[in-house]
């Protein structure tokens, strides 16, 4: 055992990246974003400006909406998505599984700031089924389906159990929101445009940093007439600022430069989920991934885990998590796992070698 | 009378302003901030983070506050200042001004997202008075006043009038919430520390676009244990983004640069303020001005006094106003003026002659 040392400090020398794309210091990024901007591009105002219209007219045509907003967070995305699906409706139910990201993460501000109601459908760790949409007994505003569920690994429902699910639900009336956090990284999967998986429902929710790369924001699509109604909400939330240009440059940068190359992420995904599958000690899900994330499970203790881990990064200047979590089986820890342009330039048997070497260390 | 026009595009071409300071680009705006930051500076990740906690310990003994949170807009500060307080008091009612900037701007908010209900206390167009706090006679869970009242023309309660009704409400027990969107440029007539202004008050927003001339955002300062729950409401509102660096550094060279010189734009507006005054058909208020604004009435017709102003545009290069409003006194329309460094630039004998011209062609 070593002296106790500073992952970041370690981190802050690595050259190279299992996870993510390679990490751009705030200088060059927005340095970037400054190239990226013509000299005659005015500013937006408070929402309005052809700079943030154009990108949300973009946004709008890429997922087959009639509207796009441009929103700080995805977190006042939701929310607002589902407090005009609530009042249209004049329920507060939202059905949805167990790990949604509103709950703990966001700690339940469609409660506390809307008064919306959870009602949690399905298995606390596996994808929600026909079966368990179909069992909603009380009336609710939405049906929220997250695409992928990250918190059960970035799992993804067939397509026909996902249409199966949104048609059950709209045929009754309900609207059906995605939370579309990681949508892009779906694509591959589904073979289908975003537009057509987008067309199962009636508001989409998607990202722009997370795989796109961008430095921050959102966006909610739908209708027109419920975007018209988001974006007063959004007013509500302190969400219209008066500029939002850096992160719309950003993102409408990510968009051009990781969208083109997500079937290149999620296939990376596939082989290294492949090669550690295939240690010893290691277990992945979903397994084969579904889209560029999986969860990874790791036999051993861990702080011998994380101290493999420390060594070989200290050594080999390559990262590997930001956060080894404990899981409910005894020795087992987890730690999650997106794949972006870094890892396209780690070889396979360096990704082999230096688990097997963590794995080693960590049941020694 | 000419052919309809663009005003934005005669705007565009202009190099002279009377309001605000000389507009940046967005390239150029977001290059300064890219300049300004270091290489080794490392983003701030959902509200940690140096670059971010530095600004904010800056931001709270520059208020001489306990602690301070750095938000993307003012609307959520406010809303969630006075939910603290609600929660902490057990009470809903918010006592405050009717031009405040929490009902039409903000379309109630604060009531539609956090069941707060307003208490709207003293006259629609003056400066509250010590009996206006002194006649509330329900309970409230927070006193909110705003330093300059921004709707009637930026004027301020005079400092025994201020220390008096703040010592009303803390006495009772009844905390005091500053709506400070424009308290930097407040020191001059208060000829005080802003420190020394807020300690009036428990929580104080203050703003970093407007006359600090950053990209956007604002700040929340208080006791450390309410700015500890004002995190968690921030994250609630969608607001605690997972990167807020470019309107950190924009704000802190905000403060670099407009800061000291906020004297000097207060100044000016009220040897401009004087100027107005001074031509017949035109009235200033408050006269003379207290902070860095003014409204300005200009007798005439509305379209033949932003005719004229457009000719001026287009002959001079000079830019007046964004929007001229019609007023309840017949022939008298209003428009707002702040004074930024742009003004500093442009003669006194100047704004008396294209004023004039302007005034005599909306009266003929």
């Amino acid at each position: 055992m070593q002296a106790i040392r500073d992952p970041a400090a370690i981190r802050r020398k690595c050259t190279r990246f299992l996870a993510h794309h390679y990490p751009l210091s705030p200088k060059q990024h927005l340095q970037q974003v400054a190239d990226a901007i013509p000299d005659d591009m005015e500013a937006d105002t408070y929402g309005s400006g052809a700079v943030i219209t154009a990108f949300e007219a973009e946004v709008a045509q890429l997922l087959g909406k009639e509207a796009a907003v441009f929103m700080p967070s995805g977190t006042m995305c939701q929310q607002i998505a589902l407090r005009v699906w609530s009042e249209r409706r004049g329920f507060s139910n939202i059905a949805m599984h167990p790990q949604n990201h509103l709950d703990k993460p966001e700690k339940h501000g469609y409660l506390r700031l809307h008064g919306l109601t959870p009602l949690l459908i399905g298995n606390l760790e596996t994808q929600l089924s026909v079966a368990d949409v179909e069992a909603i007994s009380e009336p609710v505003a939405a049906l929220f389906l997250e695409l992928p569920q990250r918190e059960i690994g970035g799992t993804l429902p067939t397509w026909g159990d996902l249409t199966a699910m949104t048609t059950w639900a709209r045929d009754r009336g309900i609207p059906v929101h995605m939370d579309g956090a990681r949508l892009w990284e779906c694509g591959p999967y589904y073979a289908r445009e975003y537009r057509e998986i987008a067309a199962l429902f009636d508001t989409v929710y998607v990202s722009f940093y997370k795989a796109l790369g961008g430095i921050a924001g959102a966006a909610l699509a739908g209708p027109a007439d419920v975007i018209a109604a988001a974006r007063v909400w959004q007013r509500r939330h302190g969400g219209n600022l008066i500029r939002l240009y850096p992160y719309v440059v950003a993102a409408r940068l990510g968009l051009q430069q990781h969208l083109p190359r997500m079937g290149e992420y999620v296939e990376r995904a596939k082989q290294i989920g492949a090669i550690l599958a295939g240690i010893p000690g290691i277990e992945i899900a979903p397994e084969p991934p579904q889209t560029n994330m999986m969860h990874v499970f790791l036999q051993g203790d861990i702080s011998r885990l994380q101290d493999a881990a420390l060594d070989i990064s200290e050594r080999e200047y390559v990262a590997f998590w930001r956060q080894l979590q404990p899981t409910v089986r005894p020795r087992w820890q987890r730690f999650e796992l997106s794949i972006g342009n870094a890892a396209l330039d780690i070889g396979d048997n360096e990704i082999d070698r230096w688990f097997r070497e963590i794995i080693e260390h960590g049941q020694a």
